[in-house]
């Protein structure tokens, strides 16, 4: 069968790979649609990040070459010896988040992760083995398409729990990528009433009002990117959402938050910043942290997108053939700022 | 009556005041015991900071130069016609805090602040004009002596109330000066089990354990600080209290708490450093400061030193008389670690 294989910076190649033997706790899935994520970019233009290469990884035992893809959905086709939970033709959602289990589960992920598709064989394939702790069921009448949209997705519904974002309340969202409109749709589920993006690029803070953005500042565009977040919420936002990565949206981040208010650092920062904490002190804000999510998150995930209390719908922007993930997926990715999520369809 | 005065950096003056006329909503407090503050020894050595200068302060209209002094304690000597709380004769301590009382008690400090002794004639006098609503009745029978450091504790409880701890966890503070040591104080009369203070000062270190700290590391005797706290505290502290106000501090005080902690900026920095989002993402801590206190706490602190549930006591490392405040007091705390809180009695 097929796979997108990373071998190295810019190096992924779509080669014939054989399915690994099916372990008595795993189950084969028959991908259907996979979407590229920011940290699938990251390693194909500046890996390795997360990927092993040097040596087999602690938690799952991959190393690279390796296949690629952690946002995928499917149908089970085979099921291991010791599985009890799921049965063949289950459609499931995979948590890729693999942990060591030693902790309670909203801590355990700061003990160390690795991913499935990240660090051992992922669902950029036609079929590919998964441990059945880290399926999800979804609803047989789901569409498998947005089902692959759940992993990402949980990423911004644990952004919102962290922020302690309460029914009713405001927020403001700096940087409209993929996940920063899957928060604005997450903040819109759980009842917040006013969402506002703010990014450079027009398109982007277009999908954002299509995700569940109420309002939009696009700071190339005002004198004053704070004044402008202030007319639409004033006081200062309850909740906000660094999803941009660098210094001067942390410091727009926290000047746009109420005292006592909390911004929430979602986006991966790729080098230190100058910080005052003067900064944070005055304003009264609160500064906290996600990574990736918990398994409750992950349940939750699928109960609100499986629901359509988070309307995923518009996120994806993109369906393409695997034979093509590099031209139209990873380079169309960083050359298009209308792309979001990008899928690729294995269905067929 | 003789007060002491500021008049710019690193002059101070001793010197004959009137007391100003007695407004209707105003006591005239007789001034028993009058702590010197940190930030007093600012505006000494490198002031203005608060003091205003060129203008007189929005908030009080005071304008140097004026009486320092704003951790004191005293007996009510006159009351103005409006005044119908206090009696004359009345123990009271003076939360000197001045804010507009547009928001609620919690937020309103970030609305902005003055403070009676910083940027009004304060308490380094024999007599001083306190408005009604800045009293805190003290027990007949509970020190005036004692009574001055309510103030500096009030920080300290805060600062405990901001980190939300719990009955039961464990602390590190970083910085065993005199707001960092009862921060030790406030965090044992809440009931934290492990208190670790960190210093690089024996003598500070030694006020610490005589304060309520459980157990101290010294940075320059110990080959790793992390690994010396996580000897005491396996996993790291629940919450940890940056007092010190410089980089390596607030980046040890990140890796000293435990994920899902959360670290107190207590200290002013008096510039910006270097920080790394990821670090804090990484161990999964929540950053959160603390400025003055709220009017909810300054009566819980009065209640809590008063009681003896905070023991104040070794805070007090001198007593000194007015005339002397300079090389006694101002001086002495620059060139001596092994003072904490000087006093100035007043009370003779």
């Amino acid at each position: 069968m097929k796979a997108a294989v990373w071998h190295g910076v810019k190096d992924v190649r779509v080669e014939d790979v054989e399915l690994k033997p099916t372990k008595s706790n795993e189950v084969v899935v028959s991908v259907a649609y996979a979407g590229i994520c920011g940290s699938d970019l990251h390693e194909y233009l500046e890996g390795p990040v997360f990927i092993p290469v040097n040596e087999a990884d602690e938690l799952t035992g991959g190393q690279a070459p390796l296949t690629m893809g952690h946002e995928f959905s499917g149908v089970i086709e085979k099921i291991g010896a010791d599985v009890t939970k799921f049965k063949v033709g289950d459609h499931v959602s995979i948590n890729p988040t693999v942990t060591k289990g030693n902790w309670a589960d909203d801590l355990d992920v700061y003990d160390g992760y690795s991913f499935i598709g990240l660090s051992t064989d992922g669902g950029f394939t036609s079929k590919v083995n998964v441990p059945e702790e880290n399926l999800y069921l979804i609803p047989e009448d789901f569409s498998l398409r947005l089902a692959a949209t759940i992993e990402p997705t949980a990423v911004a519904v644990q952004a919102v729990k962290e922020g302690g974002l309460r029914f009713g309340e405001k927020v403001v969202i700096f940087g409209a990528g993929p996940i920063g409109v899957l928060v604005a749709a997450a903040a819109k589920a759980a009842g917040a009433t006013k969402i506002v993006a703010v990014d450079l690029s027009e398109v982007r803070l277009n999908k954002a009002l299509e995700m569940g953005a109420t309002d939009v500042v696009n700071p190339s565009e005002v004198a004053n990117t704070i004044d402008a977040i202030n007319e639409i919420i004033p006081g200062g936002a309850d909740v906000s959402f660094e999803v941009a990565g660098v210094q001067p949206t942390f410091e727009q981040a926290i000047d746009a938050t109420r005292p006592r208010g909390t911004v929430v650092i979602v986006s991966i920062f790729a080098r230190p910043i100058s910080f005052n904490p003067m900064q944070l002190m005055n304003a009264g804000v609160k500064l906290t942290t996600t990574i990736a999510y918990s398994k409750e998150t992950f349940q939750q995930t699928v109960d609100l997108v499986s629901s359509g209390q988070i309307n995923v719908e518009p996120v994806i922007t993109d369906m393409i053939d695997l034979d093509n993930i590099v031209a139209d997926g990873f380079e169309a990715l960083t050359q298009d700022k209308s792309q979001a999520k990008i899928l690729i369809d294995l269905s067929k």
